[in-house]
């Protein structure tokens, strides 16, 4: 069983998944992208993957067989376990618990060579869709706390199959970030009585012609945030005061959300040369309805430069492009989506 | 001038090097570390090198000459700039700087292929000690609030060139993971009125056979911290309680410290094959004086695995080798220092 451990200086719970303990010796296996031969989410292989747990498929194809556009299976080497008590306990000063939490792959298209931001926008309306129903699932679960979406796209960001997929993690603590964004957000409402994104979308959408706004439809804004810590770091926000993800439910919201993020992962693209990339979205607690302090976004991160002793030692990030820049050089791009 | 901005939400500072903007077809020629040809850290090429600040050299070398063991020059391409003042200021909700600081490269040898785990003891001292001079003399200037002190070794690990150094950067601010320790520190202080780092000094050697201890001499501890973010994490502490890296001064406590240094680097050398490394040294801020809660010590992390998705999107890390593991490991390796 995995354990959640606190760190007692700082207070953040790391994962520490026993059950893939690594010798010394076996670190290097997990750097290389799979590139070639056998792939477990291609169509034919769906034996190979656990059970799936939600599908958009064909009328009349059976479940684990092929037919499906968009199959969601829990990850065969979940750094959680779905089965458990969370038995919170301590050892002297230090606390952790039973690593509980699920741990799911959205296979986002049966095709194995199709790259996400290729997707046509109806096909990845369903991989919008096939989110929400997954957290949507994963919230009547009472264990958990949090549920985050991520994906990891190449292998300098993390990806171990190229097929395209996106991650959730359902987790019985609200990670680190989030709770630095839910309480900062938080101080800002009492103090001001506005959302600090809506203060941010108010001010970057007026100020000096945009300088930090990439593009924009109805529903979407999407921007280079004023403190990036990475280079071409860039957010989706929901433009209407929405807490999170799950309120998206509307068809036309969902063509607005597919239409931005395929535009903006093309632009990323022609800009970057295909970079690999993070992204992740943040979106209110389980438990906390809707807020009024915060404000669910999407961030994607190019991975771009190497995080070093700087960064990791002090929390500190040098970005060597001013998001002004970057979201001028993504402005310029044309793109056909 | 590079500028420090405040991301208003969470409240992390980061450095825009407005200097160093770089286009986007431009992040390739960072990623590789220059392994052969001309190295302005060669005895001989002191005049590629901004002129220096410090250093130890024999008796009647002139500076900027040949002649030194240890030398520190400002970093060639600052990320912060030395002249100037803050100008602290608003930007409607957004809050910026200056980026005003100090960004100085200590050269930790003449010898360009001399390994810094491989340097003999009373060298290593004399590194240490460039350290705590630096410190000191950049202390003096008030705009500083921390001096941050740390090693990129090995491409993998963010460093650009590969004759052994260190970097060391003066910030006008806390650095957001050195914030969240003094105050998770203070916190622990106010409930207990004790050091939580000496509680945990005190638990790691006594609890069960010391699981997580990987070596000891009479002044420091090096142990696999309960909650590591990542596999083999490892940190060095004083057995006594100081919370200020420049309390160290006298010589044997310089030996003492040098010595476990280069023991816990050749342990995880053999048993990781020459791992990429980044280390930190988290000290307590220049203006804080004496702190009763905070206890320095110097955290070494091993470049092992990617950090992805998730990691960077939550702040939520999963160490896939549980620290007691790791100190087994390490124990189990005889070093000749």
């Amino acid at each position: 069983m995995p354990e959640l451990r606190k760190d007692p200086v700082v207070g953040r719970w790391v994962i520490i998944s026993t059950e893939r303990s690594r010798r010394p010796t076996n670190f290097q296996d997990v750097q290389h992208e799979r590139t070639t031969g056998f792939c477990p989410f291609d169509p034919g292989n769906e034996d190979k993957t656990p059970p799936e747990v939600f599908a958009f498929r064909k009328d009349g194809t059976a479940p684990n067989t092929p037919g499906w556009q968009v199959r969601v299976v829990p990850n065969k080497f979940p750094a959680l376990q779905i089965e458990g008590t969370l038995d919170r306990r301590g050892e002297g000063l230090y606390d952790k618990m039973n690593g509980v939490g699920a741990h799911e792959v959205v296979i986002e298209t049966p095709d194995h060579d199709q790259d996400f931001a290729d997707l046509p926008i109806e096909h990845m309306v369903l991989v919008l869709k096939a989110y929400r129903e997954r957290m949507n699932d994963l919230h009547r679960d009472r264990r958990f706390r949090y549920v985050l979406i991520f994906k990891n796209h190449g292998a300098g960001a993390g990806a171990t199959l190229e097929h395209s997929h996106t991650q959730l993690i359902a987790t019985p603590i609200i990670p680190k970030i989030l709770q630095e964004e839910l309480e900062g957000a938080r101080r800002y409402y009492e103090l001001k009585e506005r959302c600090v994104f809506c203060d941010m979308i108010q001010q970057d959408t007026a100020d000096n012609n945009g300088r930090r706004v990439v593009t924009q439809n109805d529903r979407f804004l999407v921007i280079e945030p004023f403190a990036p810590r990475f280079p071409f770091e860039t957010w989706i926000l929901p433009r209407r005061h929405d807490s999170s993800y799950q309120i998206v439910s509307d068809e036309e919201e969902y063509v607005d959300l597919a239409s931005i993020l395929k535009d903006t992962l093309q632009r990323l693209n022609q800009a970057l040369d295909r970079p690999p990339y993070n992204f992740v979205i943040h979106t209110a607690p389980v438990s906390d309805g809707d807020l009024e302090s915060f404000h669910w976004h999407l961030e994607i991160m190019p991975k771009l430069t190497r995080v070093a002793g700087f960064e990791i030692g002090s929390g500190f990030y040098i970005n060597p492009t001013p998001p002004e820049d970057a979201a001028q050089y993504l402005r310029e791009i044309t793109v056909e989506i």
